[in-house]
C-alpha cells in the first residue's frame, strides 16, 4: 500500500496541552486534508512536550526522513513557546531577530504596543523565510523543508493559503467512500479479496453509528482515479450479491 | 520541567484514517485525561499508518522507552486491522487463537453469527491478557506493558474501567487553571519569572477567544498541591498589580 516513494510529510505537534488532554488537537486533520489536496501524504504524526532537547532530536529525525515537516505550536510570546529556538538548534543556525518579521509586527501594532513580549515572536533561525499570518500578524517561518505554524487552529488555517507555492506535491491523493448498512465482520472476507487484487490502492474500513443504526464506511484512496473506480465496482459487485444496502456512494 | 522520572506512557495511534484527516482522533484526550487522574503522564503520542513494519518498529521503541504504551485502532475484523499480529511480531510471540476471547464472543453473538470475520478478532499474541469490552464484546488485550484498545472512541472509553487495576501510577497530576482577560504578550515576562522561581512546576499559557473577547488561560501542573498553590498566588499577585481582570480561577 502506501510506500514512501511519493511526496510525503510528517507533522510535529509541540505542546504539553495536547499531551495532558487539556486541548484537543485539530491541526492534524486540517493539515492532512490540505496536504492531500496538493499531493502530499502525511505518513507520521508525533506529539511532543515543550522540551527543547526532545523537539530538536525529533525534528532532526523527521526532517531527514520526510520531504516536508510541519510543526504546530510554540511560536507565541511566552516562556513555554520554544519552537523557534529549538529549530535554530536543530539546524545549527543562529537564533536572531528577523528584521522582516520585526517590520511586519511594528506596523501591525499601534505605537507603543509592540512590547518586549511581542518582540520575542520575531526571533527566529537565521535565514528563516516568513509565512505570513493574515489573522494575528505574527508570522510563522520555514527553514529548508521545515514549516513552523502556530497552534491556534483558526490562525493556522488562515496561513495555509500563503504556503501553497512553497510546497511541491505529487499527484493529489483521491478518495472515494462507500457507506453500507452492514457490520465489518460481514464484509471482511470479500473486502480482503478486493484489497489483494488491488495491492497499490489503500482500502480502509471504518464502522460508524448514525441515527441509531450501525454501518461501515469503506474508503478507497489512490492517486489514480481509474484504480479507485475499479475497486469501487468490485466492492459494489459483492455488496449487491450479498444484498447489503448502500447508504451512500 | 517534566523529567521522565515519574510513571509515564506513550500513546500509539494506528490508522490511515487519522493520517489522511478523514477521522479526528479524540482518543488521545480521553486516554491522557484518564491517565493523569491515576498518576501516569503521557510523554509522547505517535500516529502511524496501518503498516506492519512501522507498527512493529515503533512499538518496540516505545515499549522500551516508557512505563506503559497504549495503542488504539486496528483490532477489528477487516484486512486493515493488523494490530494484534503486529504486536505478536514485536514481542516475538505466536499469533494464535485466544481461547478465553473465543468463549466470550461465542456467547456474545447469537448462534451462527460468530462467523469467520468475527473470529479474526480473537487472534492475539500468545499469553495476551484480555481487556474486557462491555460495549461490543470483542476484547482488547495487553502484553507486558503494552495495552491494545480499539479505535472507536465510545468503545475505548467503556473499556478504561476494566484497565484501572492493571496500571500502577504515581501521584495523580494535579492542575489549576487561571483565566485572564489579557493577551499573552502582556504577561509573558511576569510569567517567565514565576516559571523560573518554580522550575519543577509545569506552567503553560494558552490564548483563547470566547464570546468575542481575547483571553489567556494559565495552566499550572504538578503532583504537589502546595507547589501549585504557591505558583497560583505568585501569578495572582502580578495579575492584581497589573490590574488584569481574572475571568476564572
Amino acid at each position: 500500500m502506501s510506500k514512501n516513494t511519493k511526496v510525503n510529510a510528517a507533522i510535529l505537534i509541540i505542546g504539553n496541552e495536547i499531551l495532558s488532554g487539556r486541548t484537543q488537537d485539530t491541526n492534524t486533520g486540517t493539515l492532512a486534508t490540505w496536504l492531500n489536496s496538493i499531493g502530499v501524504k502525511v505518513n507520521e504524526v508525533r506529539v511532543v512536550p515543550d522540551e527543547e532537547k526532545i523537539i530538536v532530536d525529533t525534528l532532526n529525525l523527521l526532517r531527514k526522513g520526510y520531504n516536508y515537516v510541519f510543526t504546530t505550536g510554540g511560536i507565541g510570546p511566552t516562556h513555554d513557546d520554544i519552537t523557534a529556538q529549538s529549530v535554530s538548534k536543530a539546524f545549527n543556525r543562529k537564533y536572531e531577530l528577523n528584521k522582516e518579521a520585526f517590520k511586519i509586527l511594528e506596523s501591525y501594532y499601534k505605537p507603543g504596543e509592540f512590547n518586549e513580549g511581542r518582540q520575542k515572536m520575531v526571533w527566529m533561525p537565521e535565514g528563516a523565510e516568513l509565512i505570513l499570518n493574515p489573522t494575528s500578524g505574527a508570522p510563522g517561518f520555514s527553514v529548508d523543508n521545515v514549516f513552523c505554524l502556530p497552534g491556534v487552529p483558526s490562525i493556522l488555517k488562515s496561513m495555509l493559503g500563503g504556503l501553497k507555492n512553497k510546497i511541491v506535491g505529487g499527484s493529489p491523493i483521491l478518495s472515494h467512500t462507500i457507506s453500507l448498512r452492514t457490520v465489518e465482520s460481514e464484509i471482511a472476507n470479500s473486502l480482503t479479496r478486493v484489497q489483494k487484487q488491488n495491492k497499490d490502492v489503500e482500502i480502509g474500513s471504518y464502522p460508524f453509528f448514525q441515527a441509531g443504526k450501525l454501518g461501515v464506511s469503506i474508503v478507497i484512496r489512490s492517486e489514480d482515479q481509474s484504480k479507485i473506480d475499479l475497486c469501487n465496482s468490485q466492492i459494489l459487485d459483492f455488496v449487491s450479491k450479498m444484498k447489503i444496502e448502500v447508504v451512500d456512494r
